[in-house]
């Protein structure tokens, strides 16, 4: 992380997304308008995705944004976690409703609702549904694609005949989250279980993805959860099972959103600017003439060649023959995050090649022109997993395990904010007491992230009570 | 038109989508779920026009869904047009909202009140961007997939330096639309311009592609607005332009809607079921083994292998060897509109052959196994033209150009409820008055639906007071 993003990480953020022009703020609290170039990487994310379910056997379907009151209270819990941040309809044409109608903060109850008039019978298993939509929750905070009143997602709603069904399914979908954030977005992230004080509203078990950020801090990256019969409960939906028995179907749900838009730059932007993973970057390869280019027409044909040869191999691509000086364009294409840059000038033209330069990397290459398609593919290719594997450099050089107690982790903190570096993520062992794990919140706002798969090692006393730990957790400041 | 179509065409279209469980009704007012056979039909259709956006420029945003009452109120016409229709948030969070925020029903006045932020000099335009959302209209008599209080679209909107440039972008769109309805939809339109008092609230002229149903009512099918400088005076749009002066930019917006869905069963749809074009169609092709094919395993063998030969060729197909009879199953995929059925039994196999029937058509056809992917292909490649002739000769014949007044328009009504026909629609000479188009909606309830580019034949006197017709005119009820 550089000076500029270490002295205050969230105004670098935000006057990055601005300068790069990938969203606007409205007049309208907390929600924000997706430009062009922030919503297409929202798009790429989208088609990463939903390949992926429909290859695993899931149909998208819409469902209505607006939900009956009546449908909130059905499930305890549900209502409890949802309620405070409920956008409420309470008229419509002229004329008060007799119910209001919540704006969705996420579908459970409406598809609860129909689920039970479309599963009869086994034979009607599973249902594997995803929606792609909008959602609202108010919240007091709000920073632009990580946390906005209205975010886009994706929900998944399935149905199962059996807890090991769902629960197969809810790993499925967790390991696809990892996949695609992991091989798409170039962000590691751990994958594990979350607490039961970290739960989604109504779940029987939540597991997480956690990506951390250049400042350190957590991003909850997608959420999958087996909801048991809780929601079949509330909804009676039950099917006639293979033993000819009305019983409860078991549902799990899963969710990534445009969060993850801001997971990106976070985790890959520098002080230039954006830093966006080939795979999803709306402009992968920029082509800009230089040196007294225009003197020369050869040089923008020759431009022109290239930007053909590469958009016909299906890359995304476009040439800057503005006015403006090549150093003004460097800048303003590194803010932007484009992966790699061709410069052609008099001199390379003559030479037979260009200048190649990856974003993330300081210095440039020279490319005969016959291999530039070649190169480029290749640096592309290259880029997207040096990205992930910086990312991951500097996720476990900050991830420490050695961290024993709340004083360790307190005095942890002190040092890093003496040091000014960030405090990243410590493993600790918990003994399983919800109170324990409230203090670490307390006292040092590190928010357990989850009870990870494969820890690096395994923790054997509570970090806050010294008693003998039942899980080892990685604990952070979050999002 | 079948007979159980005709008489009660609503009724049998709402049967119809529910027994292809396209649909559900949800408890929310004209809200309705979109089950996957339905919203898969949105998603082709929706990949078909995005392709076609982005090849013309085009790149997809998002913006906010809730819109501050005071912006409607900057546009006289529009809020006068929309205002009747909007559903109001006015809690949020446990607390009173200052402003009530309505759901968008289109989003022009956000857009305006960001475009005014973002375009500053001709540099700037032309701005070209759409947005696929959810909107809502809190209409009194909701029809599925029709007409529905929220319903799914795309909204494009652009802003330009002149008239010229912005009317040129109105007419691509609405040449973009006809083609995507006419070639993938395989439903015939009429495009023309709207008449002022079926104008868009705002617009300063309105153009349409005009479909008609079987049952010989109107589906507007999309629509495309040249905006002028209307939205850029309420919302100050104004860039410096090339002679260094501040001018307000000319806007368009244009929106096709899943009304479309609704639209392709009341054109294709027969008294089996959905009859779906192979463009959009989910299954295309649906193989089913018969006679006593269980005790012959060779049979399923080749169905799968025909399968993995058709999916290869991209080519959407499924084998339903379910334990139903296959006169259940042929029932049941004809009712899905599925538009080619293989059937393989013992025999066909001894001979070395399939059987393959049409959607739309009576007789069954041999085909040898080694010719079936061609064939198919083939077979798939005419349906979509077929359907598009059937509907196109249906319109035709619906389309009356022989009617000159409104006596005339009277008694061809009355003569088809006797005979129990569809009245149609019929093209009349219009004077230019509203008064005139008024008192053909009053006495007729035909509407105008627009005013042709194309007219069969020109019109010379007006179809109400029998002056000079300024305007050839279709008329006909609508939905």
């Amino acid at each position: 992380m550089s000076q500029q993003q270490t002295n205050d990480f969230t105004k670098w953020y935000i006057e990055t997304i601005q300068k790069a022009d990938l969203m606007d703020y409205t007049p309208v609290r907390g929600c924000i308008a997706f430009k062009p170039d922030g919503y297409e990487l929202w798009e790429h994310i989208q088609a990463e995705m939903d390949r992926r379910f429909k290859e695993t056997g899931h149909r998208n379907a819409y469902f209505p944004m607006l939900i009956p009151e009546s449908f909130f209270q059905k499930e305890k819990e549900h209502v409890e976690g949802f309620s405070p941040e409920l956008p409420w309809v309470t008229e419509a044409a002229g004329e008060k409703l007799e119910e209001r109608l919540a704006l969705r903060p996420t579908s459970e109850t409406m598809i609860g609702y129909l689920y039970s008039n479309w599963i009869k019978s086994y034979r009607d298993l599973p249902v594997l549904i995803n929606q792609w939509a909008n959602v609202f929750r108010w919240e007091k905070k709000t920073l632009p694609f990580i946390r906005t009143s209205e975010f886009l997602w994706q929900e998944g709603h399935t149905a199962h005949e059996n807890e090991e069904d769902a629960r197969k399914e809810t790993m499925q979908m967790l390991n696809i989250y990892k996949e695609v954030v992991e091989n798409v977005l170039a962000i590691p992230v751990y994958d594990g279980q979350k607490t039961p004080s970290e739960r989604f509203a109504g779940a029987v078990d939540t597991y997480s993805i956690e990506a951390m950020m250049k400042d350190g801090k957590a991003v909850q990256a997608g959420t999958s959860h087996y909801l048991g019969t809780k929601f079949a409960e509330a909804f009676n939906i039950k099917y006639l099972n293979r033993e000819n028995k009305h019983v409860y179907v078991h549902t799990t749900s899963w969710g990534t959103s445009t969060r993850l838009i801001g997971s990106v730059i976070m985790v890959h932007g520098d002080e230039k600017g954006l830093v966006l993973p080939p795979k999803i970057a709306p402009t992968q390869v920029i082509l800009i003439p230089v040196g007294p280019w225009k003197k020369t027409p050869a040089i923008l044909e020759k431009l022109e060649e290239i930007h053909k040869a590469l958009k016909e191999k299906g890359i995304r691509t476009r040439i800057d023959d503005s006015d403006q000086s090549p150093g003004f364009k460097f800048n303003e294409w590194e803010l932007k995050g484009v992966p790699v840059r061709i410069e052609l000038g008099p001199r390379d033209l003559e030479n037979n090649q260009v200048i190649l330069k990856a974003r993330d990397e300081d210095e440039k290459i020279s490319v005969s022109i016959e291999s530039v398609v070649e190169a480029v593919e290749k640096e592309l290719e290259t880029m997207q997993k040096r990205l992930y594997e910086k990312a991951k450099a500097f996720r476990d050089a900050n991830s420490h395990t050695d961290i024993d107690t709340l004083d360790q982790l307190k005095e942890h903190i002190a040092n890093s904010e003496k040091n000014g570096t960030i405090p990243g993520w410590i493993l600790g062992g918990w003994c399983g007491d919800d109170a324990c794990e409230a203090k670490v919140k307390e006292e040092t706002k590190f928010t357990s992230r989850n009870i990870p798969f494969n820890p690096p090692t395994t923790k054997h006393t509570c970090i806050t009570c010294g008693k003998e730990a039942k899980h080892t957790v990685w604990f952070g400041r979050a999002y």
